[in-house]
């Protein structure tokens, strides 16, 4: 995702805009895009923890090969996300620098924010979606034909009506609530920002003491949206955002869950830790306006053991992680953890 | 102490301006100012932790009937520290609204920061010194005619050589290199300053980890000047100034030995932790612009059992504890630890 050039509103709680292109890419093409290998593209930054769960969803799912990514740099301008870390600053198969102009090519008078994810259709260059919470539930459903063998059921039938309800009070209290303290406009909005989201954070701590994941005893979408927020927990919302009550190592059960989810193939090998840092400290330039990036924290934690087989469960259910990563789609070295 | 109003130079190393007024208050009133109970009047910002070391030594050597103390709100606009905190807003004693008057006082002039701690010379309202290096050695060696029965010997002869020389390194990594870290004016800078200090934090949980105290078994100067930097490190120092290798927490005999201090009395009773985050995060704009001040951490971790007793050492040697702090002079109740 992104935002704005300014992210802090004086005086005032900050509100996320949630209006998106909503057209989805179905079996049935309703919307004029239909499911078809190697027609469209994923364009989502490894720093932004919305993209981060489509590069972790289609990874799960072996998507790989039916739908191609690309990934924009850490840091982007007013104009938005650019492909600078590619050759010639160019997406390889759009052809393009700037996210933009697929939004643009879609609509010319685009009014609102430059997102990722968004979803390029490869032959018209166009945005057809950058419906974030839709992407990957699309992908889980309408792109089974294409799932690898072993993929997980990450949205499964029986459990889609607690999955939503989580990941409801997730997305308002954790996965936007860290954004709602650091983009506060005042002391009373950031105070109770705050408040509600290690509020919610306990009632997390509460639920992963008892169960190993989220929702029923497999990873699930739930797991997905809130792994890519307490990747960042402590590199970037702990001081960036004042999220300070503790850091999420100074969890017990949270910090378990989280580790077990990022040493599980398709969550920690997606993560990149330096963009990360680099997005929030270099973007933000009204909350952190020297633009300087911290060193730490220490990261090698992430890979210490978690313990959390204790509780049961099978992370793939009846299916197998996934294999490799494809060695273009790895993280630089020395960004993860360790 | 206080800084100017712009605290980052873009693009340089942070530098500490050094020139403070060297006037001496002695026994021998080599200076015009002899040793006087009664006649001077300490100016100590709690939230500073160059003055909080003159409020411990204080009250360490029971000096409290001797030298009165003053103590100006938590922050300060470009004209600095104000007495916003007392009645009226005007020094009880001195009948001034702003430091900056006594500094006038003593020279109309005055070019530099308006600095704490400050000793101010009651009958002429003039500034004496705020060589605040200075002022603790003085208050230890010159006026211990004046000292509490068993007051502890915070600079022995004997001791004196090594002190300095812990010190020097402590001043120059430790207590100004969170600075240097935080005011940082690149990104080279800031690097550079992180790994200065972390590596200075190493060699003292090295040296802490085979000794109570840093120097020889009691508390010393030395225990003084390294406790008030520890005290601000992980509600300011870490997010705020980004030294955020590890929180103090997270360190073994580094925190341990916090603790240790901290629940000694004479050092924890005289930290007002709210005081210190309303100091730094609102009177530097220029690295935290929004004003807005984190909420947490969670202090009551300071109050927690520190097993160092097992490493022998007696804190006041051969001398004894200091009683309770006087009414008018405690920490506002809920902004200490726990």
């Amino acid at each position: 995702m992104s935002e704005d050039a300014a992210y802090v509103d004086k005086g005032k709680e900050f509100k996320r805009d949630t209006n998106y292109i909503t057209t989805r890419i179905t079996r049935d093409g309703a919307d004029g895009y239909p499911v078809e290998p190697g027609r469209y593209r994923l364009i989502a930054a490894r720093a932004c923890p919305w993209a981060n769960r489509t590069i972790i969803v289609r990874r799960l799912l072996g998507l790989e090969d039916a739908i191609s990514l690309g990934m924009p740099g850490p840091t982007h301008d007013q104009r938005s996300w650019t492909f600078d870390l590619d050759p010639d600053g160019k997406d390889p198969v759009l052809g393009i620098e700037r996210l933009q102009q697929a939004y643009f090519a879609r609509d010319p008078e685009y009014p609102r924010g430059i997102t990722v994810p968004a979803i390029v259709d490869v032959p018209t260059g166009k945005v057809v979606t950058n419906d974030f919470a839709q992407i990957t539930l699309d992908f889980e459903s309408e792109w089974v034909d294409y799932h690898r063998d072993g993929a997980p059921d990450l949205y499964p039938q029986a459990l889609r009506e607690e999955i939503d309800a989580v990941n409801k009070r997730v997305f308002t209290e954790v996965n936007n609530g860290v954004y709602r303290a650091g983009f506060a406009g005042s002391q009373e909005a950031y105070d109770a920002a705050y408040d509600r989201l290690f509020t919610a954070l306990d009632w997390l701590e509460e639920r992963l003491s008892k169960q190993r994941f989220l929702v029923g005893d497999t990873i699930t979408e739930a797991d997905v949206r809130l792994f890519t927020t307490l990747a960042r927990f402590d590199p970037v919302y702990h001081g960036h955002f004042k999220c300070n009550r503790q850091k999420l190592d100074e969890f017990d059960a949270l910090w378990g869950y989280a580790r077990d989810l990022f040493q599980t193939p398709g969550f920690g090998d997606t993560v990149d830790f330096e963009q990360i840092k680099q997005h929030y400290y270099i973007v933000h330039k009204d909350v952190n306006p020297t633009q300087i990036v911290p060193k730490g924290p220490d990261l090698a934690n992430w890979l210490t053991p978690h313990g959390r087989e204790a509780l049961g469960g099978k992370p793939f259910g009846d299916g197998t992680p996934p294999g490799p990563v494809p060695q273009n789609e790895r993280v630089t070295p020395g960004h993860g953890a360790g």
